[in-house]
């Protein structure tokens, strides 16, 4: 089959594989209805991560349960799953205190930009629709595997409530899917930094009351201003670099948690500047098991629609175009037919 | 009258000031009750914070009102007050999130260490039992001032909920009163880390379930062992060094919130190793006005006893040997007679 490998900085290609096979009797092997490039894919294209050898690239998926192994007994062939970029077992402790991505056995998902890839611990990280679902669900079905997850996850860590006041920086792919959440969960004004007018199209869309086109020191005075000289009770930090930290510390009002969902990359934090501006952090790589069926049920249910973050739709021979364009910014986020 | 002045490092005197008048007509003159010696006192006691000119040191107090400006309606002259060690309006935005220590018009106490002592923004700081309270009580009562409302708040932050598995790091004053705190709030396991027998004694008098005396590695070993190998659901980090804090976050399980609340000196956070354990931080100067009527409540009730925590009592014109007897931890905490 075709998948998509990355050899190293700006050198992804799509190249035969072969298929694969059940290792453990805890695997399942699912063939995608579609699969999609992360802006987590591109530290490693960017050559900001190190790239050892070939990696076999892609963890976000939905699709049909194609085998299992022996030993998986809450999916079956046949079913349409969607997993978590995260592998967890669901059982142990840090899966029941809701951190499946801390899970005891986690892996992280790849050779998912492929028509089919193989699950590990499927009965903990795969979710089963009730029936199959229509095809134009695919996409948003998709999101959920990971940049919806994450988003959702950031406005979770941050702590958004019924009228909370959200500053979302970053209008990535995720700082959107962060918009949709917030907005989800009851929040009275969701302010999206973005200086991309299609971004800042779609976070109006997903429910932001406000822009701010505005960075460093003169986006938090525009954000203060909004806020009536406070900062946002929620900030969602979806970037990672120390830059929109810094913005994210400073659009936060005393008391705020800031989720940062973003791999850091450079990012420090000083203890005492932290303890008198008396933010808090949390952030990691979200556990979307937990949010799984509850936000599949909202895509099942059509009240939300994150799919729309896809904004390139690509065939997977074309991969190398996909991450060209979100690396360039043309696209926010490609889709990859397989 | 008598007061306690800090010159320099390990200078601390006891000298005759002016007594403290209205300045501002929001102010209120208390005469104290009694007050004590704080170990947020002992940074620039032992050199660690820059000491530019004589302190009037204190900040901890409760007393009866003597005088109040014009401006000021909640207290009256005659009532018996606590306040908190941060001056704060209770009526700005931050004050009204609960962040009392981030008050626009926040100010630090000063000069408590005294028979009288000026408080200002009264109507905002300063809350009056229903009626005079018990001389035994005052030791607890002027525990809620500081020490207890910040192990408290180091408890809120870390998110302590019925059945939580605490750590709590740092066996001064302010991590007994974590100790106190985690276990009113339900928690159901509270392991204490302390290295003395005194504190260990009233750690376990406070609610402690278990104690560990190492430190570093083998302290970590030790609680990981007691927590099946996951780590503290909360964990009070109530020292503010980097020994303490990398204690505090190894003692964590993913989804762990810490809360901090000894003054971080020269304490860092790498993002991603924050990122990756997915331990979440809240922090800084605790609001105590926030908590102040229910943990005066719960003293006048007799169903807390912080004020055990002063286990040396000597009269104000001792204070040097006050900070002398907390410096080489001879003392836990130590209550001055004004």
């Amino acid at each position: 089959m075709l998948a998509t490998m990355l050899y190293g900085a700006g050198d992804v290609r799509c190249e035969e594989v072969p298929e694969p096979k059940i290792i453990h009797p805890t695997d399942a092997i699912i063939r995608l209805s579609a699969s999609c490039i992360c802006g987590s894919d591109l530290w490693p294209y960017r050559g900001l991560n190190d790239v050892p050898g070939p990696m076999a690239m892609g963890h976000e998926y939905c699709g049909i349960v194609e085998e299992v192994g022996s030993a998986v007994t809450s999916v079956r062939p046949g079913q349409f799953v969607v997993g978590s970029f995260c592998i967890s077992d669901n059982t142990c402790p840090n899966c029941r205190f809701g951190f499946q991505s801390s899970c005891v056995q986690r892996e992280f998902m790849t050779g998912a930009q492929a028509p089919l890839a193989r699950v590990p611990l499927a009965d903990g990280t795969l979710v089963a629709t009730p029936a199959l679902p229509p095809d134009d669900l695919i996409p948003s079905l998709l999101a959920v595997s990971d940049v919806l997850g994450t988003g959702w996850y950031a406005a979770d860590a941050a702590r958004v409530r019924e009228g909370s006041t959200v500053v979302v920086v970053g209008d990535g792919a995720v700082g959107l899917m962060g918009v949709l959440a917030a907005k989800q969960m009851g929040a009275g004004r969701i302010i999206a930094m973005s200086r991309h007018k299609t971004r800042q199209d779609l976070a109006l869309e997903f429910g932001a009351t406000d822009i701010v086109s505005e960075r460093g020191e003169k986006g938090v005075a525009l954000v203060k201003e909004l806020t009536g000289n406070i900062g946002g009770d929620s900030v969602l930090e979806c970037v990672g670099t120390q830059e929109s930290m810094a913005q994210a510390l400073q659009c936060a009002r005393p008391g705020a948690m800031i989720g940062f969902v973003g791999v850091p990359h450079g990012v420090e934090f000083d203890g005492q500047s932290l303890f008198f501006a008396q933010v808090g952090l949390m952030g990691g790589p979200a556990p979307v098991r937990r949010f799984l069926p509850h936000l599949m049920e909202l895509v099942l249910a059509r009240k939300i629609n994150p799919g729309k973050v896809f904004d390139l739709t690509l065939p997977l021979s074309d991969a190398a175009e996909g991450y060209r364009a979100m690396d360039e910014r043309r696209a926010i986020k490609t889709l990859l037919r397989v």
